[in-house]
């Protein structure tokens, strides 16, 4: 509970109607689309100015009030949730866009931005925010950024980290920092700009952040093609990528294909049934790319990795190849699935992945798994679905388990515990098998540095 | 001087051909490419393994000896300057591919590979490594990643920054440290991969560096414009890469063509003389690449930005106009040039530049000022030449007083007092004019968190 006087100010601060205490604020305010932590916040507090912001934030360290910053709540592993009693700091007001200059081919906005109205407003101007996942109709551009999305087009464009150029925050000791002005060159010191990407609001709150923007991109193709096993899968991506320059590679299996169809109506891209399905994407960057593309498709049937295939023929039927990878994640939610977001270099994915196979297999016959990832990037994400018989709790210390072999094959593969959904609560416990003592000892001491107090999002990352 | 305990020690560690003593090695490997200080390192000792840099480190420690960390030494702002007694620890040695692997389109090779060898390296894997600048020939991986190197193809491919998948160092505390391994994708906490980069080596000391490999390029053409005024030239650009995916973009003032010309034995590019020339690069992404690249020129010249032009016809024609912009530094190097490495947004150069033009013009009407940079990058080389009358320490405190009014118009126009070339001993009193101080204790909270003894690099980026 939130004494009397902290409330008073926080009112000072933004007005009566922006401090939230109503049950269902508390709720949807308080949790990510994780489903193992209960919503506890103290209150929920929506600043309209980034002053506002550090207005709470200085409070905070008065009284030692833990913060939550939160952003869409898209999140995937706890970096959102308050479950002790936090303040919620929401950023969905500061969602303007503040400058945008064609000239610089880079606009600024408020950290509340959902993704999907950036991606619109550069389309408008002619050009393109080439971050796209499946929850960028309702993930805000702050939270993209505090948490390195990633997304379907990292192949060719990279991740949320290759698009900021500038950054407005508010650090854990209430101070405004900006960082890195939009430009394109600046070599003046150690680049705070990229600590706080990725940093998953433990550093303090971002406000405003200045995003590059692409050209637009040319028409592009899709095509699914079916492949009876892992390893081939990693063989027709060599094969395509050596000579063709992919904008998305991703896979995802029969089970994942099966409930995606029966749930959303979507129809099979060929009636052949294979394990696994590869989706790739190319822009038309010369005329002859097209031939070029069913050159590759005819060697990779040729050689035996792929059994069947289908290229788009036009936009609508790309955007429907597409859904089938798409709204996999979505279709999955009602099982309440376990995600494992985990990655290894493209080279050692087959050995990988087929450890991992037989691992699931051997040790968890009972659980229901579905594969599906950007194998292009060497990411993976393992679902574990929780069967009707389990309650969360026993599906969830079940888990733990899988998690711990997992990290496990990781670290022995020097792959990443997690590879874009962040570390938040649900992952902490496995970062020692991708970041070392030393690491995590330097995490730590920076932390301090930004977060004096410890009021910022703590629990996240690390203890 | 070094004690003979230390000494011996250092022997034990890289065997005694390894510790140099010789007075020509204490000056060649104790200064960079700029020439206000006198090289005065006590020894250099060049390890052969990372551990070997570990033991260093840790003796370095237990002895308080600092270090300076040297690779190929073509830095221009006194980062690799050892003139205060410090050991040198030189890379040379640990420059081999230590693994390279065509799926992953990456290479791991020592940080005392020589820039021009990775570029090789790449290209004979039928590859790309685009950083690209006119010291690749000497410098080294290492270093660039030190001071996050630029060079003529940002405009595309970035800083070296974009390139580096992973980073084995040995930090202050002589700590081995492996950063993203590697990795496309790794959201597991502080990307501290992204702190050593451009930390000039006050963190620690790069050994071996991860690098992603691009597509091999398609061919370019080359095309250089003869512009009469500054604001033009952002014109220029402006419209060339709204409809062009331009490689590069720079410029250069008749002047520096001149001294270009009469030094070097080029010829002109065409016969017309204008203050300032434009040099932009384009790869033959499609067929009609080049008549869209003529139409862009036709128009340029029809609102009168551009008097004069040509386009290269031929490789070899392209790269000796690339010359014209690539030997201005080497040309340069006579008049002992006090360089200003400089950056704004695209959007506020046209103004930027007429305020930094009228500032030289009248303060400093005795100086030869001679322009050039990477304007599609918003970045400014502007180089005073010493006159023959005026001694180093005359000329250099006579511009300090221009770097002051210059490092007040950049803190104006939001911009960086260095672009490319890094603080170091050169740019570390006008560092303010970039960076905020809040900005500054947290870089100096982060240095005491990698180098707790301040060993590493004293005397760089800060005090």
């Amino acid at each position: 509970m939130l004494p009397q006087r902290v409330i008073e100010q926080l009112i000072d601060i933004v007005g009566e109607s922006r401090l939230l205490f109503e049950a269902d604020d508390l709720q949807r305010f308080g949790v990510d689309r994780t489903t193992l932590w209960q919503a506890a916040p103290c209150a929920v507090v929506l600043p309209g100015t980034v002053e506002e912001v550090q207005s709470i934030v200085r409070l905070a360290n008065q009284c030692n009030l833990a913060i939550v910053p939160s952003g869409g709540r898209t999140g995937l592993s706890g970096g959102a949730v308050a479950k002790d009693g936090e303040l919620v700091v929401a950023l969905d007001r500061i969602n303007q866009v503040i400058d945008f200059n064609p000239m610089d081919r880079s606009v600024t906005v408020g950290a509340g931005m959902i993704t999907g109205h950036l991606q619109q407003f550069a389309e408008e101007q002619g050009l393109f925010y080439p971050v796209d996942f499946a929850a960028s109709g309702s993930s805000q551009i702050g939270g993209n950024i505090a948490t390195n999305a990633g997304g379907i087009k990292v192949v060719k464009y990279g991740m949320t980290r290759n698009w900021v150029a500038g950054l407005k925050v508010v650090n854990g000791a209430g101070d405004i920092i900006e960082l890195n002005k939009g430009l394109a060159k600046n070599n003046t010191g150690y680049d705070l700009r990229h600590l706080f990407i990725g940093s998953e609001g433990t550093l303090g709150l971002i406000c405003e952040a200045t995003i590059q923007l692409a050209r637009a991109p040319l028409e592009s193709s899709v095509m699914v093609m079916g492949v009876e096993n892992f390893a081939e899968i990693v063989d027709v991506l060599t094969c395509f990528s050596r000579d063709l320059d992919l904008s998305a590679f991703e896979f995802f299996s029969q089970q994942a294909l099966d409930k995606v169809i029966s749930h959303r109506g979507h129809t099979e891209p060929f009636k052949t049934e294979t394990a696994f399905y590869a989706l790739l994407e190319f822009e038309h960057s010369s005329p002859d790319i097209l031939d070029k593309a069913m050159a590759l498709f005819e060697h990779c049937v040729d050689v035996g990795w792929v059994v069947d295939g289908v290229i788009s023929q036009s936009q609508s039927q790309a955007k429907n190849l597409w859904k089938l990878r798409e709204d996999i994640s979505g279709t999955l939610w009602q099982w309440q699935p376990y995600k494992n977001d985990i990655s290894v270099r493209i080279s050692r994915m087959a050995d990988f992945l087929e450890d991992v196979d037989q691992l699931v297999m051997e040790q968890y016959p009972d659980f229901e798994v579905i594969w599906y990832g950007h194998i292009g990037d060497g990411n993976l994400h393992l679902n574990i679905l929780k069967p009707e018989a389990f309650s969360v709790d026993q599906f969830h210390s079940k888990c733990v388990n899988v998690s711990e072999e997992i990290g496990q094959l990781l670290a022995k593969y020097e792959g990443s515990v997690s590879a874009e959904h962040g570390v938040g609560l649900l992952k902490k416990d496995y970062l020692h098998y991708s970041r070392s003592a030393v690491e995590m000892d330097m995490m730590r001491s920076i932390k301090r540095a930004f977060d004096p107090n410890y009021i910022m999002n703590p629990g996240k990352l690390f203890d």
